[in-house]
């Protein structure tokens, strides 16, 4: 069901109804009335007749026109009657906004479950509960109290009031933009982020989405839908609750599960979500990528009036990885002949001084730095806007030219210019004109570097090559028949594991060269097949029972000697015995030694809110001691597997250290692409753990992997 | 000589006073005289009888009274002359405003060093060059042309005139305090910022020092005087021009070498320096640390009307290494009796509109966390101030009580309340009263955790363990005399290095238990050698000339039989003569074969501005693939050598790994304190290089010993 009839709603009712002054039940038909919504407003309260002038009704199923929209303002308690109410009515949608739910422990997400259950039944959508409430500034739909907030082109999308609350003023002070929706998205009890992500996505009047997250319902279905929105459109989002302490903070306070786990930045990431570490940047940011062109080079150009601004512009942009290149020696030649002397034509340029007696010089010098092509933007620092305060008050009338030629230069170039002006408090005229051109103008000069940051990242992100992850299985249609009969093989025998043997076969059905060695039962039948392979082997007990084969004494390596071999067998069963005594011993494996090379590690889980993820880190001290890994969001492509290869601190090792040869990153990824595909495939894997997997110059060999089955017997949430 | 007669100066002779109002030397004297100069002020120019209304002198000789100072705002090449009659004058100092100095290249460095000669024979101090100029506040003796800059209690210090221009335009907007001194340091070209700083730290109505640096001409100097400073005021500081971008830019503006080594953050934050990322948080941090008191425990509560703000919060705290520890049960007790049952009384503390109809009830709260003892600061974040604003006019009175209350509780308890309030912007009553009692207000909840941060950093330092670097060494105190013996037999022969035998020797002669091998020149003596050491042995090529030995196949390892020792000896001389023909050959050194152990490396250099450094990580890979050292400027304390060990990434390895034992850490930290002894002994080492030492459960063993002298005969400049 779409959004449509909550989210624009024409008719509202407000449940609680007040003409207590303090009650929100008042505040809310205050608020509509006073900002003049454009639909109609029916209070609902029992012992009322009248209020604020409306005609007041006992309950919903009495009002006589349609209803698409009920603002529960009434305690929690309350809920499910008013909900079999406006469920005879049918009303579309509900704004719950008592606590008391599922942020309050296990009673409250079993009464919110209930109160899903019933809006379900009732056919009705639910936002909140736990809210601050929802705004649709277009049709003045305010059904949160705050008044005034500017209208514009963001859609908010945040899991606190206080932060809703945060940039609805800061865009009031700051801006002459501001908000298409506001959306409290409280516990996320029925509808959930993606789905208000999807609705924003499809709205004309937005051009941008700020997000503030604390904890998601369901990360995945998210991911999958801001993988479709940021085609489209930006989302700039803050994600806070990192901390241990911030984790608890936001537990106390929101419904979901606060904290996501490691994985998180960089899935959001590749869902091209522009991440905001810091939250003073973040109205900025997203205003700046509402209104302006993106980047397409990654590479901009610095314009100063002094150098400290310059060298701290500088260091933020390194910082944010965006190039700051040469400029062409035509743009130089330009620059110099405008310039004074002393002026440093290098990137960042420093007029020093060459404005000083005419600003109009910023707009010559934007000129000549946007048309250079290795530039895709401009970030101006220091003192426009403010020459007429402190030099004299004529320039102001060059400054509002220069502001009039920067505006247009943007559209004509289709490059942003972002600016840091010490004078931005002061609120110039200059300053206001370039605002109405929708550059973006900062007091801070931190801000600034990130609001050309973000328009460099956004740009590059959807500028560059687009087969990106999509957060999305084809779930089973890679699937082996063989592949199928082992799992059902395991299932049928009571088993929470493949055998060794099982899983190394399962990899191999997927294109991974692995020899699954042989499982023998007897010291004989080892010594044949240690003839077999023909040259030194390892024995591994092969046993459900036993997952760490090494502590329990039941691997022996390096064997060639039948001898050997012999009492290897019977050592490795009799250890097994002792580790544990009622062991299932399905044999055991013997398989060729694996040449020496460098080892790796390659493992997935299933976290809680985003389902499969993959692991990969180089073998022993690197993963152990330094926690040296890299985790990708399944399934992955081509491209994220290359990357999990390469952001790993201790690459170098692959690329041949010390005169070894490099290792063939090549197989890693085949390798990394398989077992994605295996996830994909097979529903019934809980845990994946390859290691060591031992990497060569050519090739690679898998010498454990183990697989750990799901005790549910249902499809998972993530495969749906 | 005392900077006063500089800083204070009663009278001051603007040189290239002028009528013309667009000029600087007409500028200058109309701020003098309009912001009230308390001394005295002659104009200079030869051409002019009257400026302003005051008499003008053709040239500073000719003025009656005394002159401190000189305002040169004349073009460069006139400072010579200048300079030469300021002289005969007995100026005690002089501004040079003029560019063109040590920051455009090799001629201009000349030229600067020829007008600082000619200042020093004319016992003139420079301000400068390339400088935006001075102010003494308390004076009203503006050289800035800057007008109406708040006074108060922070010196400021920059090597950028933009910044302090953004430093004291933000004071004005934001604060009710304001700065005791500006001085921009220029080129640094005479007086240096350890000068300025010594300065600071003696003037009674500085109460913090904040800088603005690029680069600094003498480093060692500054950390000297910085550890003296901030024993008695806290000096914050942002150091940009980190990325070779930004040092670039530097570099073009400023005559220091721009962008020191890896050392500096480490080195400033050992000298007790609070060293600031952000420059939005430079001022308010001075503000905080300038009016506050000081964290003693490094822990603080946070108290907030929101869950946002507190989830942001402490994901901030806990990223800057502050604690935000549990309440005690009391305090929670006591919290839970005046708030409602929805609120969250762990810290963070959650009022959940606790304080909606009573905002005093935020000075009751505070009241008791600050009685909390594991608690040492508050910070407040969310809408205080705008309770007023947002909900009924009459909640400013309730407010502005609990400003006062607030504010008196700071004196009371001894600790700092940071307050953020969303309402800032509209500056209400009861937040100019915080101000009022010096509590740090902001609108920013970044910038308030950074203030709180900072008192708990400074704190912290403050109250710490205080045996901290001097970076002073007390030259040639604890030399040996057989170690000086050591050096002049290598000058002497004309070596640029130590033999390893004679390196491992004067590391021995430290307290270090090395055995420095046997010197044999025959293969028969190597053979005895090998006999009395008694076990396998390793041989080693002895020749200035040869310093990567094992290159030129001059090292052989593990070696008892007497055949194989003959045989090594030969081919390690052979070898020699094969890899430098011209190589002159001190023998063969025949030593011990070191047990396995954990390899670490320990070496020293000379780094431009900080003097020697110190650099320990843990041999091979972890060195040279991760690049996972620490550094310190020497000499060291016992406590920086256990840091210094503690602080690298592998740290784990020492501690014992997959069952081996722990390593003998104690010995680690013997073996830097020698190498810093040794450093502070023998001024002629350029560079040393232990690689590899093995180290053991117990003890350690250095294999190899490389000490590189310095080619000068003079003392080096940081051991002055």
């Amino acid at each position: 069901m779409s959004l449509n009839p909550v989210l624009n709603a024409q008719s509202i009712a407000v449940i609680g109804a007040s003409k207590v002054e303090t009650k929100r039940g008042f505040q809310a038909i205050k608020v509509l009335l006073d900002e003049k919504f454009e639909g109609t407003i029916y209070p609902v309260n029992p012992k009322e007749d009248r209020i604020l002038g409306l005609k007041c009704y006992k309950r919903v199923s009495d009002i006589e026109g349609p209803v698409d929209l009920a603002l529960i303002t009434t305690p929690g308690p309350t809920v499910p009657s008013v909900l079999e109410d406006c469920g005879k009515k049918g009303v579309a949608g509900a704004v719950i906004i008592a606590g008391g739910f599922g942020e309050v422990g296990k009673e409250g997400r079993e009464f919110e479950d209930q109160v899903v259950a019933l809006a379900r039944k009732n056919s009705i959508r639910l936002v909140g509960p736990n809210t601050s409430g929802m705004m649709n500034l277009k049709s003045r739909l305010n059904l949160v109290g705050l008044r005034k907030a500017p209208q514009g082109n963001i859609a908010l999308l945040t899991q606190s009031g206080n932060m809703a609350l945060t940039l609805i003023t800061e865009a009031g002070i700051k801006s002459q933009q501001g908000f298409s929706y506001y959306v409290g998205v409280g516990n996320e009890a029925d509808i959930k982020f993606h789905e208000y992500l999807k609705f924003f996505q499809e709205d004309s009047d937005t051009r941008a989405i700020l997000m503030y997250v604390e904890g998601m319902r369901d990360a995945r279905r998210f991911l999958q839908q801001a993988y479709q929105t940021t085609r489209v459109k930006p989302i700039i989002m803050l994600k806070s609750g990192k901390s241990a302490t911030g984790k608890l903070s936001a537990g106390s306070h929101t419904g979901a599960l606060a904290g996501m786990s490691e994985v998180s930045l960089s899935a959001f990431r590749r869902a091209g979500i522009v991440v905001i570490e810091n939250s003073d940047e973040l109205f900025p940011a997203a205003e700046a990528l509402a209104n302006l062109p993106y980047i397409r080079n990654n590479s901009i150009a610095i314009l100063a009036d002094g150098g400290g601004h310059a060298t701290i512009a500088a260091d933020n942009l390194t910082n944010l990885g965006v190039n700051i290149p040469e400029l062409s020696e035509k743009t130089k030649a330009r620059l110099r002949k405008i310039l004074p002397a002393a002026a440093s034509v290098r990137n960042p340029v420093d007029v020093a001084g060459g404005t000083d007696d005419n600003p109009a010089v910023f707009a010559d010098c934007a000129n000549i730095l946007l048309h250079d092509s290795n530039i895709g933007g401009l970030l101006i620092v220091g003192l426009f806007g403010g020459y007429s305060i402190r030099f004299a008050e004529s320039l102001a009338f060059s400054e509002e030219d220069a502001a009039h030629r920067m505006g247009k230069l943007v559209s004509e170039t289709g490059k942003p210019i972002v600016l840091h002006s010490l004078y931005n408090f002061a609120r110039p005229h200059s300053l206001d004109l370039l605002r109405y051109y929708k550059i973006s103008v900062n007091d801070s000069l931190e801000i600034s570097c990130k609001c050309i940051g973000a328009l460099a990242e956004y740009g590059t992100y959807i500028h560059s090559y687009r087969a990106k992850g999509k957060f999305e299985f084809s779930m089973g249609k890679k699937a082996k028949i063989r592949g199928r009969a082992i799992f059902r093989k395991a299932k049928a025998d009571g088993r929470g594991v493949l055998l060794e043997n099982e899983a190394k076969e399962l990899i191999g059905l997927h294109g991974i060269q692995v020899d699954p060695g042989h499982l023998v039962s007897s010291a004989e039948e080892a010594v044949k097949a240690a003839e077999k392979i023909g040259s030194d082997v390892a024995m591994k007990i092969v046993s459900p029972d036993i997952l760490h084969k090494s502590d329990a004494g039941c691997v022996k390596l390096g064997l060639s000697d039948p001898g050997d071999i012999r009492n290897a067998f019977n050592e490795i069963v009799a250890n097994a015995g002792k580790y544990n005594t009622s062991a299932l011993i399905k044999g055991v494996l013997v398989s060729p030694m694996a040449a020496r090379g460098l080892e790796v590690i390659v493992g997935t889980k299933i976290d809680d809110q985003f389902g499969p993820v993959i692991m990969f880190g180089i073998g022993g001290i690197m993963v152990e001691v330094l926690k040296d890994v890299s985790f990708r969001v399944l399934p992955i492509s081509g491209r994220s597997a290359r990357m999990m290869i390469e952001e790993i601190r201790s690459v170098a090792f692959l690329n041949g250290f010390r005169g070894s040869p490099p290792v063939d990153k090549v197989a890693i990824r085949r390798l990394l692409l398989a077992v994605s595909e295996i996830i994909g495939s097979y529903p019934d894997i809980q845990e994946m753990d390859l290691n060591p997997v031992i990497v060569y110059e050519n090739g690679l060999s898998i010498v454990d992997a183990r697989i750990i089955l799901r005790r549910e017997a249902d499809l998972p949430w993530w495969s749906k």
